[in-house]
């Protein structure tokens, strides 16, 4: 049977480019994840993968124009968009080369002998290890930033793992320039090209994740897509972390004092979120909790102003175009659901923004409504109008859960007064990101952002933007009772690699 | 249908001492769990949480007679090793006490906006929350430490998690009576006793794990049980951390140098750590890789002496002295594998302690020796005698996951010379902690324990004891663009809890 082959497309008109690659095989596949597990000794060293990560960011930066330009041929963001992208991803590489060089993530605990403990403590030096080979699923709407160069591969070669790519059907010629890149850094510095590996195909996808070699995964993409990893992840003889990204309908909820003070900037701010990339954001505002009454039609209004005026757009591939027309229709058809602005085709290869409306109500149990607290990828919102803080309260207990969470709230609420506190409290379960009077779309790549939330938005309690995302491919070991000559320096007394650590139970840096 | 009652039974003599309960239906596990999560507000402060777990130690230490009376009656694991596991456990309540008060764990990290970030930075704030309600599975082998009032609790609770535990069949006396302790505890700083939940029965520990309202699981047990919950819990329509301890071999590795110095001595040692509790713990050393030659026969012949002076003993169940008897004998029928002290019934109820030995080139391949590979439960080891140093890289590469790894060196393979170095690094990446010239059981309560390891001896990265066996119920959440009015107080800038963080991307304490 001849190889499958992989075809880049042109979303703008559904027609092929040129064939990149073909469907790896079973044995390349297998290949592939041997030759990455091969060369894991090559970045051992911490000194060498910060080099080898600022390496790949500088290469990235010099090969912008050709980068950007076969990403916009095949995703259609544009090239402003793009240049933004690979700008953050620039970044982000070079943010995870500093995590590497402070080696707080290590995680280095020190206890000496302490007869006064019960039982007795015997000398205990703990530090993290990298896990091993990880498998990187690539995300249609960020062919950069959570693809082939993004955080799942820039935190875990900061790790210490090689990794295994998964193309995205979306962007593989990106793919393709990008893994060279990536790979052209490693060789600068003496790593063998093998930690970056690249496999195209649905089934190659799956048997990526059954390799007994594959030690952890990350995955951005689709409820289904990703449970369907996971289950296999969960499934294996040795069952291995999955750190998935799956889905998120991201609430907002506008107070009426919010909606009093400021219908018309939040009905803008909305539109400019939910449109935003052609709404093809995972943190696109999906369900908004407006009041009902004259505030709450202003809102209403500003967001019909704001989104008529928004050009159609084209969305990542015609599947996604389909199913977006598709699920805009079957939610704009329930019962007492308005759509000031239509949703859906905009043209033959492009998609027109919208948003419904719906009775708050109508979503405070179960029934043929619930298919509006599902994401729709594309450029739709639905705002539920609410007749009193009890709907908020009911609807928000039927979420499942969220990367976001956004409350827009008046000035005095913000300043502590009135429902402010408490609607923080009743979002907080939600989600892994809570945001006051802004908007969820726009990820920081800094020290104490969590890229996150409760299931189906992750899988694990992790996150996949910022720092502390590097401890998904890492598990701690501890030596007991092991003499200093047999020890790593991140584990000697004297320290002479200047980690923070605890030591004898005490914080130090 | 009648409940199906629950009975201690003496394993003395296999005959049951007193029914204790019965089993939970569906609804009382239901009921359970629900008023746990109706509870969980009263944990919310941090300070009442750490002044429960010391009043619950203290109440431990003045019911010790009675607890260690009842444990004993059910696990004959005889009153000086039980008292010694109530103080172990007393004293990691009191430890997980001292971790609420340092904040550490809150993980606290603070981002002021910045513009020259790509993409900027808005303000941002992350801490850890409670996850809910924790499912806690209790080991027949530590009827406290590793049960109601152990590990799993201890660090659920501190982390503010109300727990439902599903008692162990071998000691539901004793889980009652502790339960109520617990409870009593809560109580005395106005905390709903149904923090502290106890369920009994098979049908309702599967049960547990797939209530909606359960948020994370805790288990210490066998591969198969672990296994088929560990499968229930990534099954849910929710999935949800399934923090299982499941099995582990102990691989000793005893160097030619080390045998030739003080084969005696290890052989002496060795006896000591494998008959140590009968056996019956987890990390009981199953598998010593020790040289041919007349320095390895030393060894032997120490270990055959040591072993024949111990006393039979009685186990846990009599289930467990029927895998026991069956276990061995189909372990000492395999070619080439002979028993200098032959393990296996020891009377009516009891069990009598021995070892096999067989040359490890049978183990190097695939066969019907792999049962070798596989833990045995009670008081039994395999000595694996080695002709060359591939040998022993030839079996290792054969292991699955184990909790502990042990290498037995000479004063100058410890000193740094010779293949100390290289043994440690073959023995890393098989456990979580690794020993040198020591002996696995005894597992400190310390701030640099690891107490896990790759599958199956953890089904996660995570710890079972030590300081960040709490990290195991948490989640982060990160405020993005909140007013400080609305913060709680360990996010705001004035740290007024005087937590460690990181502020601005450097580590403060």
């Amino acid at each position: 049977m001849a190889a499958a082959p992989v075809w880049s497309v042109d979303p703008r008109t559904g027609k092929r480019r040129e064939q990149v690659a073909v469907e790896a095989t079973p044995g390349e596949v297998g290949r592939t994840v041997a030759a990455a597990h091969a060369a894991r000794a090559a970045l051992a060293d911490r000194a060498t993968r910060a080099a080898f990560l600022r390496t790949a960011a500088d290469l990235l930066e010099g090969a912008e124009g050709p980068l950007v330009e076969a990403a916009d041929a095949e995703t259609a963001l544009g090239p402003v968009r793009l240049g933004g992208e690979l700008a953050r991803t620039r970044f982000q590489l070079r943010a995870f080369a500093d995590v590497v060089d402070e080696g707080a993530y290590l995680g280095v605990a020190i206890d000496h002998p302490d007869e006064s403990t019960t039982p007795p403590t015997p000398d205990l030096r703990r530090y993290r290890i990298p896990l091993g080979v990880v498998a990187v699923y690539g995300a249609s709407n960020f062919p950069f930033a959570f693809s082939v160069p993004g955080g799942d591969t820039a935190s875990a070669l900061a790790a210490g793992c090689p990794v295994v790519v998964k193309a995205h059907p979306d962007h593989p010629a990106t793919s393709e320039l990008v893994a060279k890149v990536l790979r052209r850094a490693a060789a600068e510095h003496g790593v063998p090209q093998a930690v970056v590996g690249l496999v195209h195909g649905f089934d190659a996808g799956l048997e990526l994740i059954r390799h007994p070699l594959v030690a952890a995964a990350g995955f951005t993409g689709s409820v289904r897509g990703g449970r369907a990893l996971f289950d296999a992840a969960a499934a294996r003889p040795v069952p291995i972390p999955f750190h998935g990204e799956l889905g998120s309908l991201n609430p907002v909820v506008v107070t009426e004092a919010a909606a009093a003070e400021r219908a018309e900037q939040i009905g803008t701010g909305l539109a400019g979120s939910m449109t935003l990339g052609v709404g093809q954001f995972c943190v696109k505002p999906g369900l908004v909790l407006a009041p009902e009454g004259a505030d709450g039609d202003r809102l209403v209004k500003s967001l019909t102003d704001a989104v008529s005026d928004t050009e159609p757009g084209v969305l990542l591939d015609h599947r996604m175009r389909d199913d977006f027309v598709t699920g805009v229709a079957a939610r704009a058809g329930l019962t007492d659901v308005s759509a000031p602005v239509t949703p859906g085709a905009g043209g033959v290869h492009t998609v027109a923004a919208g948003f419904l409306t719906v009775p708050a109500a109508r979503l405070a149990a179960e029934g043929p409504h619930d298919l509006l607290l599902e994401e729709c990828f594309g450029p739709v919102t639905v705002v539920a109008r609410y007749a009193s803080p009890q709907e908020i309260t009911a609807v928000l207990s039927r979420l499942p859960g969220n990367l976001t969470a956004t409350v827009q709230l008046s000035a005095e609420e913000a300043a502590g007064a009135g429902r402010g506190a408490e609607l923080l409290a009743e979002l907080t379960p939600l989600a892994g990101r809570v945001l006051v009077n802004g908007w969820p779309t726009g990820v920081a790549v800094a020290p104490a952002q969590h890229h996150g939330g409760p299931y189906p938005a992750t899988t694990s309690t992790a996150t996949s933007v910022g720092g502390t995302a590097i401890g998904r491919w890492l598990r701690p070991v501890v030596y007991q009772s092991t003499p200093q000559a047999l020890l790593p320096p991140e584990l000697h007394d004297a320290n002479p690699l200047g980690l923070p650590r605890r030591y004898d139970g005490r914080l130090e840096h």
